[in-house]
């Protein structure tokens, strides 16, 4: 197969982008929020927007129904021969888009808005994930408009499920692991490192989320009569999270560090090199410094690297205006552990488990419910298709791109390594300050358009790629 | 004056004891719940209906405004002559109901329910405080329609803020002194013994009460990206809380004890001599031992006579269904402190809030709200008053009654003394499992006609002190 060059595409990249604003803004205008059942239509109208849009690309492409909402499926037959086959991996719906009051425009009335960096897109799913998506989009449109088709076989796989933690997406992939089936997977829901500096996620933590409801006397007690008397369940829930963290906020949950492969030398020095400003990131959060975590890594290590013990909400008494002088019967909490590797979600929910229980006094319990748990993922830096990524990246933007890693999780990538063996390249265009999740989100244009460009070029550096497999 | 007998009035008490429930349930149903202020008319209607009640009895009454809930004062001339002056002090308003679900009836719905001690009353405020105020109304009812007039000059003062800290009792206390000026004072929030077994109340703990919200971040963020990197001020506050109590359950606050009085030996045995059933007591509340509070002394002690530090509440984070990757930007939690003679409530908060504080890593802050505070509270035994009520309660029960402490804290015993120069006469007949507070609050039939025939007996006791005054 003769090879298609990337430099008209890149051209052609340039040339649409006002086009391919308008294109993105049309899909930000449908309110796809997952999470609440009053925006079902508008979520099923943003499959349907996606699955159109591929399919004017020369897609096969259709709006799959699952028990919640649909996914959408399109295949793409490449130029055939022995291409590669990519799969991309990407959401169409977005957060709900509460508090109102916060946003400057409409949630979903996107706007380009003149800033620091330029312009920049503002709207709810400007980049989470919409606007990530409409960067694959936008370069096989480029492709296909100067090639007449895309250099690799393509599949592209979107769930309307992902903020919502994507229920229907594992028995998918499974139920359609060989339509699914890829040489590597492309996944768009990460960051660069700064405006400039192109980045390639390779480790993603993993995480144990638990609730648990602290149960002692069998009623609320009056705390004249039962104070200093009977052990408080909310002064209990108190003292044992404190406990979970010693004087130097290790955790102390037995077992937990076993399984922590600690950072290489390597590592540390190429984390060192990054010069994250630790003083400009906290004071964005209204911080002085980053005091939180173990002592004696640095904070971009505690991040990517180390495990966590978070509470992440606790409820119990009488907690309306004024006083009550109640001792409270039950007490809960919703405790997460960020995960590193090897540490397996099972054992340490077990030790958590048990960590609680032990220090529970006579006539007390605890019930737990599992709230979920996906182990850490590190991404093999060494493949061919991630070398192609960072050559890409390389031609766009004239410096390679780093490595890095994400404190989040990313559940799709380990259901898609465990269901299709494949890895992901985890290749996105947000900045740090994006707003993700909050009022006013956005997504800078420039970011947008070379965002654009190097999934272009990384269609032709994949293209390049001699592969193995029979 | 002649000696008006009391014998045709204890008939009549019983009598009328199921219109005397009727009046009750009336009161019951009006939710004159003081902290919330949605419900701020019905506490206004409540004061209405304790006036009227008392003004169709012959007193002088009146819903006297102060600037929360109102005060309502009345006046019974009585017989005239050189009859005692007693001051009775309840209140009308009642704790929140929540949580309903836990309710078996409408907490406002009163209900006559059969149990093991015969029929018992169940509302929230059946015994606390307005069926123990309801002992002293149809008392004065009964001696009134048997004689005309009651034994003894009585005003009667009820406040509305009781369950919210009583912010107007002190300056209503001070400024209307010489109206309320009585010889004794007679206080009916505590309990009996048992339910065969009457009891006066001599020692009272006080309180210090606190709400503290800690603050970090200046937003909510995302566990992923911040977990392991920021302090996070749910971990922060339960880690503080769990602080404030050593190994051994005593207080870490300093200064906490400096001022606690050490039992002597006769007291404790006095205690020892009740025979209190620890494990009984423990049963009725689903727990198999008394396990709080301070290693190395009686559950009886620990009540009583031993300060605590409880939390009555605490809220952060998310709290909904299911799970939110959260760092909270802020906690809250309501602690309230048990005080014993001779604690300092101010200094005590003062020393709260400073341990509360230095432990605050940079960046970090922590606002407090006051929600009341008063002394402990020691009563004498030997004043001619209590000896009437003795000898009245023994002329109901036909044994004599208990000298007892209580854990709780009733805030106008202390501001009767300070202003008005005299000492109260605790006085009461609820029992040790009655909820009070707490789903399902109820009053033994039993014991509030027996509140009721006491109260009257204690009229005709007081009315036979000869007066000393001049």
């Amino acid at each position: 197969m003769p090879e298609l060059p990337v430099a008209q595409v890149l051209e052609r990249v340039d040339a649409n982008l006002d086009a391919s604003v308008e294109r993105l803004f049309d899909i930000l205008r449908i309110p796809s929020v997952s999470t609440d059942p009053a925006f079902k239509d508008d979520v099923q109208r943003a499959a349907q927007w996606m699955a159109d849009e591929l399919a004017g690309l020369g897609f096969e492409a259709a709006v799959r129904p699952t028990t919640g909402h649909p996914m959408v499926v399109a295949q793409h037959p490449g130029p055939g021969g022995d291409a590669p086959h990519l799969l991309y991996y990407g959401h169409y719906d977005v957060q709900p888009a509460d508090p109102l009051e916060l946003w400057n425009s409409g949630p979903f009335e996107p706007v380009l808005v003149d800033a620091e960096r330029g312009k920049r897109i503002v709207a709810r799913g400007a980049v989470d994930d919409k606007g990530q998506v409409m960067t694959w989009i936008e370069a096989f449109r480029a492709w296909r408009d100067v090639h007449g088709t895309l250099p690799c076989r393509v599949t592209v796989l979107l769930e309307g499920e992902e903020e919502c933690g994507s229920p229907s997406l594992d028995p998918f992939i499974q139920a359609n692991a060989g339509e699914l089936k890829a040489d590597a997977c492309i996944v768009c829901d990460t960051g660069m490192w700064d405006v400039d500096q192109p980045a390639i996620t390779y480790s993603l933590r993993g995480m144990v989320y638990q609730e648990v409801i602290l149960r002692g006397p069998s009623r609320d007690l009056h705390s004249g009569m039962y104070g200093g008397v009977v052990v408080n369940p909310l002064n209990l829930l108190a003292r044992i999270i404190g406990e979970l963290h010693d004087a130097n906020g290790r955790i102390r949950i037995p077992h937990f560090y076993d399984d922590v492969i600690p950072a290489g030398a390597n590592e540390k020095a190429q984390w060192e090199a990054l010069g994250y400003d630790e003083q400009e990131a906290m004071a964005d959060i209204g911080l002085p410094s980053a005091d939180g975590g173990e002592a004696g890594f640095s904070a971009i290590e505690r991040q990517w690297a180390r495990p966590t013990c978070d509470v992440n909400g606790i409820l119990g008494g009488y907690t309306g205006a004024g006083g009550k002088t109640v001792i409270a019967a039950e007490a809960m909490a919703k405790i997460s552990c960020r995960l590193v590797p090897d540490q397996d979600p099972k054992a340490i929910a077990e030790n958590f488990r048990r960590f609680v229980t032990d220090r529970l006094p006579a006539g007390y319990t605890a019930e737990f419910s599992d709230i979920g748990g996906s182990p850490a993922i590190r991404v093999p830096t060494d493949s061919p298709y991630l070398g192609a990524a960072r050559q890409a990246l390389a031609d766009v933007f004239g410096k390679e791109a780093y490595l890095i890693g994400t404190g989040g999780s990313i559940p799709a990538v380990g259901s898609i390594r465990k269901y299709l063996g494949i890895d992901s390249i985890l290749l996105g265009f947000g900045l740090e300050d994006d707003k993700v999740h909050s009022p006013n989100e956005k997504f800078e244009l420039v970011c947008f358009h070379n965002g654009i460009r190097s999934n272009a070029a990384v269609l032709a550096r994949m293209a390049g790629i001699t592969k193995s497999k029979g």
